[in-house]
């Protein structure tokens, strides 16, 4: 009853990656959206908007939750977004003092994008470490065959000859930058979502930014204004999720290049055919250009939502939801078979 | 654990439709692959390729087949294919006699574009009976106020007084058009694919042609040669869904934009906001708007994969496979939620 | 000062193809936005909506116009169209009697719309035409070298050997099928537009249809209600482009592989290389393959367009006359380079 | 003649730049590819590569250059790229004697790819500037109508009161954002390539590093190893680009939407209709949600050349060609509409 490959019963062996998936199940998504909600009291109680019992009963309740999913379905097939209904629930197992204070000041996008911050922040640190794998293989490589020679190909021609050290580089370069990336991303990336119905937190009064400041904190992300409308950073998101597929592509399609030719890779671990017993399919390198080719068309979607009209668009935050997760499972799978075929290179250049 | 939309525990109350998920489940896959497998014996039986016996006894295991999921995960894994382990899986259901008549002259690929036209066939259906719905629905709104005024807008201004059947004519056309498409589809669309390893079924001599129409007529398929490299039918199916989408996206923008005027349409069945108690928003009309520009977007997947290398292309193949169940998905969802939405209409036009 | 490869000073030697650039030049636009007025008033005349008389000064005016193209670009900055300065060129150009009956009870988009239809037309004849010379030149490969063997590829590993006459086939049929759409396109897909201000002819009365059934006939185009905001006919035509340059891009990207194995194909001119004196590019083959991923590209931006707001959205009209030339000239480029590449091929298969 | 609406005869009034058109001409890039050859002898001779006089030759024939672009045309449809031609006319330019010192160790890539960053780095300080008008005119609004009440609408309804200034802020932040980053580029984004046939600089032996520096230095560009099949540089810009167009995207969309509800903004400068006297069509506004949307459907093709086959890609390269120019001219087109627009508020908020 899946329609993504990145968790089919039986695709998600070659597109699925465990790990990341788990961020992306109900269970990760109320987690991290109760860690807003429990954040939140706890910023407006230091801050003497609600009260410190209202903001310590909140707390309590989100660690005990337990989500009634098939209402918060029924609820986002009329509501077009979860946050009423759990924000219903979240009231109902706080008990009747402390429910008004429950969501003060937020509204849905706030709870939704920040949810989505918490979690993208988890997936680039295991990104980085997944990229540092594939770094690894890649420079055992080096060490091993680095100074053969192997043809440089310019234009689909043999052209002169180079070293393997060389065509590892072209490899090894882009990945070191988007590591440092995705290392970098804590500190401008990830931020808290926070704006209130109308994007001015009016709710607040004086207090606004001091409240989001130490929301923020709580959470571990950045402080900046709300983003509502404005979607540089998930634009920003895609991109660097797009480059690491894009220049994993670019290995993979190296890879299978030279394993058409024939002389100058020996690869172990390839795939077999249900009609020709003989062949080693490189499998894995084909897959890295299908979802660099993935993630480059899905980028396109999420620049198409930077046109995100008035406070607030359900149109443009809808093509997101759709687009993203999917764009994070595509980066995922590029990873882990990116570090299998890394791993799976028994020779490099020529003899 | 979900990345998709379209089957997610409670976004699927906005964006799912069980009917349609239910074809790309491990269950309807695997039944439609074991439909070709079953029909391919039979044909290959009556043209005596493989013997009577043999055929039966494949059919019977067809029908008795229960899959190991887990096993096939793992073989996908290094094949990037399911073909090859399933057919061990059913050689060994068959028995050792009948063993090495299974899949005879096919190849993975064969099995999964067949099982896949043979869904998509029977979604065509689905699909077209729901383009019905909303036109029923659209047509009842024009007997009900299609001679009222209704303000025309070019270029988002008022522009003159139009009927409101001019406008439900814009949104109706196309739909019409589109049904037609889908109905014709099962005559020029849905073809078997039978190509055997190379494409040329060199297994079969000079039967290859007998045998791939017998296997067409028994399936309900278009017979046609191999399109193993040849996409343009993958492509045209998008294209198709994407019409859908765009059209019914498009009514769906024209309502969201009235519904902001405010003064010439009354919607039932608008949804809460988390912090604005007073709204009604036009839930469906903005995901209409959404679903468009999802397809719109994978609408390009699909043609990159036009670029399909060689006698199969592992590349080209599986990005289809990441891109064409989400397509329908989002066609699925577009259809019922303007379904949805038309029967919404309580007034349009000035009273 | 040109941003278009396609019409470049020196790329265009490349990418150009001057007999379709032609078809985009301000003198064929104005021509074929002429014939539309001066049809329109012909067809007016002989519904006795306007004077015999005048509508021969008009059809007078159209042959002797010449317009003011600086007048044009000045109006269009402001109007964003066209049109309304033609018309008063026209006018002026009419004379003061007849002037009032110039543009009867058209818009701009009526204009527009139906001289991108005359030109598609003309150019699908000729792209027709071009697709032959491609066919020709495969087909003399078959007759050549048809039989002889080839290493049958699939998942970028050799296969089987299958013959040469197998992979020309899996290029020609394709083309066969593209070539009949193309044909076929007169009958259905060029269709005249005529819906004035917002799509119900108001100014005709009673008399809309038949003015618009000679009209289309005036101009050998299909007769249809207008499509203001229903763009269909645009996503069909940019699909059928995107089709030609996808199936070319397989050939090129098949080809160029050829290349570089070496051994089953010879081909005669080749590209230098500013560094490496002994290299032959196979530039034409390379850039089938840029040609095809640039129309994938393209097809995107036809399919957001389709969510065409109300009687007339300014921004998705826009969109598509950015996008649809370039992919004509794209696929001008394609067809052209795909006759040169398959006339340069010297040798198929194994000796 | 001209495939292209930002150099279109009559449409570049509506959708031109002629500053920004200028860096796109021959004339620009011939003058930036000689600019990379003098500075490449320059540093030679500097580093003992090549004598000081042929440099000085060299330099002197640049300055005196005037190109054959027939020949140019000519050898661009045969080699795929100009450089081989331009090298042998600047050779033949600069005599006998110091020939073979023109273009020493360079190829193609290094002379088109630097070509190309030098006129990028003049563009991006333009369109700073160009921002910079943009981001006075909205701040003039700020301070003239900043504190008036506006409805805030979030999905397509009314919602709370905000002020003017908050919806403004909305528009400005991504403005200042994106020129940080246009500003911050000459420091990290507009390199020198430079690597040689086969990217290990393999004819200057141990003094590549330096003479790179140098060349790097002579032409104000960053200096980094090269780049050839590693495009994430070109991936940033294209995303830049398309982040700015984006964010005025944004603000078109809501100027349109505020137009179409007509009472909390009051435009001058609309455009005519040619069927409709009373219409003051929101030209610029919608315009800038078409570029947005192309922009966002081009970086697409950006991310897909990202799978940059080994040494060098022709059908990679070529695919950057055809999409980056365009790019830039959507982004400059969007970006002068955008200071009209600003520029013709007369009013913003309830009175």
């Amino acid at each position: 009853m899946t329609y993504s490959a990145f968790d089919h019963p039986y695709l998600s062996g070659l597109l699925g990656e465990e790990a990341v998936a788990a961020e992306f199940s109900v269970a990760a998504d109320v987690r991290a959206m109760l860690a807003f909600e429990a954040a939140l009291a706890r910023a407006e109680a230091r801050h003497g908007i609600i009260p410190e019992a209202a903001a310590n009963r909140i707390n309590e309740a989100c660690r005990a939750f337990s989500p009634d999913v098939g209402a918060m379905r029924r609820a986002t097939a009329v509501d077009g977004v979860v946050v009423p209904e759990l924000v219903r629930q979240l009231r109902r197992a706080v008990g009747e003092e402390a429910a008004e204070h429950v969501h003060l000041g937020a509204t849905s996008q706030d709870v939704i994008d920040t949810s989505l911050m918490l979690r993208l922040k988890a997936l680039a640190e295991l990104f980085s470490g997944r990229l540092g794998s594939v770094l690894t293989a890649l420079e055992a490589c080096e060490r091993e065959w680095g100074e053969r020679p192997l043809t440089a190909h310019t234009r689909m021609q043999p052209a002169l000859t180079i070293t393997v050290a060389d065509r590892l580089r072209s490899w090894i370069e882009p990945l070191l930058d988007h590591q440092d990336r995705l290392d970098a991303a804590d500190l401008d990336l990830f931020a808290v979502q926070f704006g209130g119905a109308t994007g001015n937190l009016e709710k607040l009064k004086g207090k606004a930014d001091i409240v989001r400041a130490t929301l923020a904190e709580e959470l571990a992300l950045v402080d900046c204004p709300q983003w509502h409308s404005q979607r540089s950073p998930i634009a920003d998101i895609a991109h660097l999720l797009s480059l690491v597929t894009g220049s994993l592509g670019k290995f993979g399609q190296d890879v299978a290049l030279m394993a058409q030719a024939g002389d100058e890779i020996v690869l172990a671990g390839g795939g077999a055919s249900s009609a020709m017993s003989h062949k080693q399919n490189p499998v894995a390198a084909e897959v890295l250009v299908t979802l660099a080719r993935f993630n480059a068309t899905q980028v396109s979607a999420i620049h198409q939502s930077l046109v995100h009209e008035q406070e607030r668009s359900g149109s443009a935050w809808t093509l997101e939801w759709l687009i993203l997760p999917q764009m994070v499972g595509a980066t995922a799978a590029a990873l882990r078979l990116a570090a299998e075929l890394a791993g799976n290179i028994r020779r490099l250049g020529r003899v």
